[in-house]
């Protein structure tokens, strides 16, 4: 049935995303005190990473730059420069953070891939899910891993062509339906979504309406290998 | 001779590093008035970068944290938020500036693209190398762009097994001796050195002085065909 099995990283092998929520709360608690009372901070902040994640792309540097900015710009530019150190000793502190791997996942990851070819593919900044993926005690399980700036059609096609992998024998497991699901669904692959409870707001997307036959949603990554075993029967 | 050149990009293809030696300048500038006369503002810049280089990797991005960390420490945590906000305000600027291409590039990439595989090795930040690549006009050039993290000898090892080429069949072409020459030489393939009249402090090696028989220098990326073809004879 599959060739190959991909799986995201960020929430669906280790957290990630809890980590922003903690530098997003001690943002607003950085900044409040500087602002007037009844601005949205987070609504700004998050505003403030749309408009620049073109320039930026995605993760903690990203994140980082645009804290500072929304925070001098929140402020009307009367924040001390203090103040924006802790947003900086935030980056650094987020960027060389041990990385937490769920519970189970290295077992799902030998199973899988004493049957699959496995590998990962994950978006981000490259230093930091470099340094994620090599001190996470993982990266034996997986014969290829790919960074990618964005994960949209394009970009799986690309990623495929170049492992020569036909997409109708590909299998991606992850925990975002935008970047994980309905991309791959798009050039003939299939997607294990396993959500995790929670999301960033820029990659939220509703649940697939078409090709839903090569789409399975499971409640634990823990369960991927029977889901595997059972559409190779 | 070779079945596959190799191109590195900034200040091989396109300028790169006047442009960070141009947001330096402006850095010193912007500090000078919250720093004691006498300080030495760019070494205390470079010295900020090269403390963050293995969290934050290589980059703008990298270069902004570290211009708003080197700006707070070296002025005590006086320096006003809106002198920050032209550092970030710099940072935007320089990741979204366009490509500018060395002269006679395309023609040099052109004669060697119909004679070899090309292919683009780079460092650096995912997202903005991607966009300079995208958008220099240059990209179907190139069989394969590849964006690393770091160019050491076990990361081009990686990169030439992934696309199935021999190093002894490998010409890497750059201006880096320590990013582009040495770490190819080191595995056993051919590097060109063309060098570019700055280089970034943390790029600085000497020149090899063994496997001198892999290795040439040239004056500039014109002469890179003839040699080529000179090899193949």
């Amino acid at each position: 049935m599959f060739d190959v099995v991909a799986f995201d990283a960020d929430d669906t092998l280790w957290f990630s995303e809890d980590s922003f929520r903690k530098y997003e709360t001690q943002f607003v608690e950085i900044v409040a005190p500087y602002v007037p009372v009844g601005v949205d901070i987070k609504a700004a902040l998050i505003a403030t990473e749309r408009k620049n994640i073109d320039a930026y792309g995605y993760g903690v540097k990203s994140f980082g730059l645009s804290s500072m900015e929304a925070a001098i710009t929140l402020s009307n530019g009367e924040i001390p420069a203090v103040e924006l150190q802790k947003i900086l000793h935030g980056v650094r502190e987020h960027l060389t953070e041990p990385v937490r791997v769920f519970d189970g996942v290295a077992e799902v990851l030998a199973q899988v891939s004493s049957q699959f070819r496995t590998i990962l593919i994950t978006k981000g900044d490259l230093a930091h899910q470099t340094r994620k993926v090599e001190t996470s005690g993982l990266s034996h399980h997986f014969e290829h891993v790919e960074i990618v700036l964005e994960k949209d059609p394009t970009t799986y096609a690309h990623v495929l062509k170049s492992l020569d992998i036909n997409p109708e024998r590909f299998c991606m497991v992850g925990n975002s339906m935008k970047s994980d699901i309905l991309p791959v669904l798009a050039i003939g692959g299939f997607g294990v979504y396993v959500p995790y409870e929670i999301l960033w707001e820029l990659d939220h997307a509703e649940h697939p309406t078409a090709n839903t036959d090569r789409y399975v949603e499971l409640e634990t990554l823990s369960l991927v290998p029977e889901w595997l075993a059972q559409q190779s029967k």
